[in-house]
């Protein structure tokens, strides 16, 4: 029966350990801030940027919301942006996806200052992650799957990682770190072209599966003893759930669990690691200011 | 037996297209220009960089050679590189690897500036291509070989692509390029860490290697009507030859060639598609420069 990978608690230990960050940064002066950008109303996007500044302040740090109309223009969003990136309070910047369509969210988050880029989702820190240098922001999943991975005591080095999925701010990233000097793993990234998947993820000795398909991944498909790190989060309907529903993963858990040596629940696994990783992007960004700051 | 990817007949059909948008560019008043900066006096950069600019001249375009002492300093190396950057008659900078030690060569590389980096190793670029954006400079190994998989009609998408090596400047370029939609390849990358090699090069449909290592793959290692890309570039001492040696790949050519399907060979190979890659991405070069031109 496998172990669970219990993202929450592991979550609340890290936050403990960057509140005393967050508290010498505040004794030497400087109050570590998140502006989120939030354009529209979509209650989902609503409650996201919520969770978010509420686990800033949290921590001690500043979590403020600017929130802008549906339509508004490509200028003032821009407009906005460059008011953050100028403003030495504000120490990372994070603009809510999915924008309406009008707006190219490409631009947007090209637009957004690379050394405030708490997403990591800047071509520049996308370069600096590819070549590991230590200057780049990580989007924030794969930052917290490695981060899981290392304190729950999972060695990856020649272990076989196959991924599921190739997107560029899950899969892509990650694969890049695991394959890299260090934590030196072999790496397989499939998706949807791969034929006969269950070949590829029968051969991991961990496998992380980054869809968004409910029981993608059943008990045949995997081996003995492997480590599942699932980061699906699908909503399936749930008269017994006062919301209606309820959220599952891409794997098939209640099969795999006793096959498993370890397995991350859907909810509770990748999912509060995302959002502490985001804090820890926005403390080292903080911290990487102080010098700039310092020197005027 | 497998049939010979010739890497310089490619080249031959590759540069005539090139030299034709050359000519076009030059009646436009634009002559496509590379200016290679070598440091030291070291006689294979020397002869490295010679046939780059000679490759150059034979399109039409002009090649440059910036020849600075062994100890030149950071400083005087960061001037000409700026004096480059702002050359306008100069759309590709290169500086020869390696450079000597007291020389930072990820900070000279980040000193070039990412639109005249035809070698595509700022991080900017790197970040460019990992995203799939159009603008990217790819080094111009891993784009060799993309090229030379589409022209010789080789076919990717839901193949199983094995790279052995994990360098910055071709295998994870490489992969990156290879499991992005278009491709749509599966990629294993696997390196010195990986355990028991032959089992995943025996599942390569495509076996890309990229180590410097003679005879590393051997024929007991791949599967019947694989298709082999040898990376490797390894000299082997040989008293016929008038230089004293031969140049040998990683792969056993001879052993390995009538269990393939295709292969290239090693010279003549991959080799000549690197160089063909500069000169593409010098063209590109100029060709994105125009438009900041014509605006002044």
């Amino acid at each position: 029966m496998a172990r669970t990978l219990d993202g929450t608690e592991l979550s609340r230990v890290m936050r403990a350990e960057m509140a005393q960050d967050v508290a010498a940064l505040q004794a030497a002066g400087v109050t570590p801030g998140l502006s989120v950008v939030l354009v529209g109303n979509n209650p989902a996007s609503q409650a996201y940027v919520a969770s978010k500044t509420r686990a800033c302040e949290a921590l001690g740090m500043r979590g403020q919301t600017l929130t802008l109309p549906e339509d508004v223009s490509k200028e003032e969003l821009f407009a906005v942006i460059d008011r953050l990136n100028a403003d030495p309070a504000v120490h990372g910047i994070l603009v809510q996806l999915p924008l309406p369509a009008h707006l190219p969210y490409k631009a947007v988050l090209e637009h957004i200052h690379p050394a405030k880029d708490v997403d990591g989702f800047h071509p520049v820190n996308a370069g600096l992650a590819f070549v590991g240098d230590p200057r780049a922001f990580v989007p924030c999943t794969p930052a917290g799957i490695m981060e899981m991975l290392r304190r729950e005591g999972i060695p990856t080095r020649g272990r076989h990682v196959v991924i599921v999925g190739r997107s560029l701010i899950v899969s892509k990233p990650l694969a890049s770190l695991l394959m890299a000097p260090g934590p030196d793993a072999t790496v397989t990234l499939t998706h949807r072209h791969t034929p006969d998947l269950a070949s590829f993820t029968r051969q991991a000795d961990i496998l992380i599966v980054a869809v968004g398909k409910q029981n993608l991944i059943t008990a045949d498909m995997v081996k003995p003893g492997v480590v599942v790190i699932d980061v699906g989060q699908n909503r399936v309907p749930d008269e017994g759930s006062p919301r209606g529903y309820r959220m599952v993963g891409d794997v098939d858990f209640d099969a795999i669990q006793p096959i498993a040596s370890a397995i991350t629940p859907v909810p509770g696994g990748v999912g509060p690691m995302t959002i502490t990783m985001l804090l820890a992007n926005t403390l080292q960004a903080a911290k990487q200011a102080q010098p700039r700051t310092a020197q005027g």
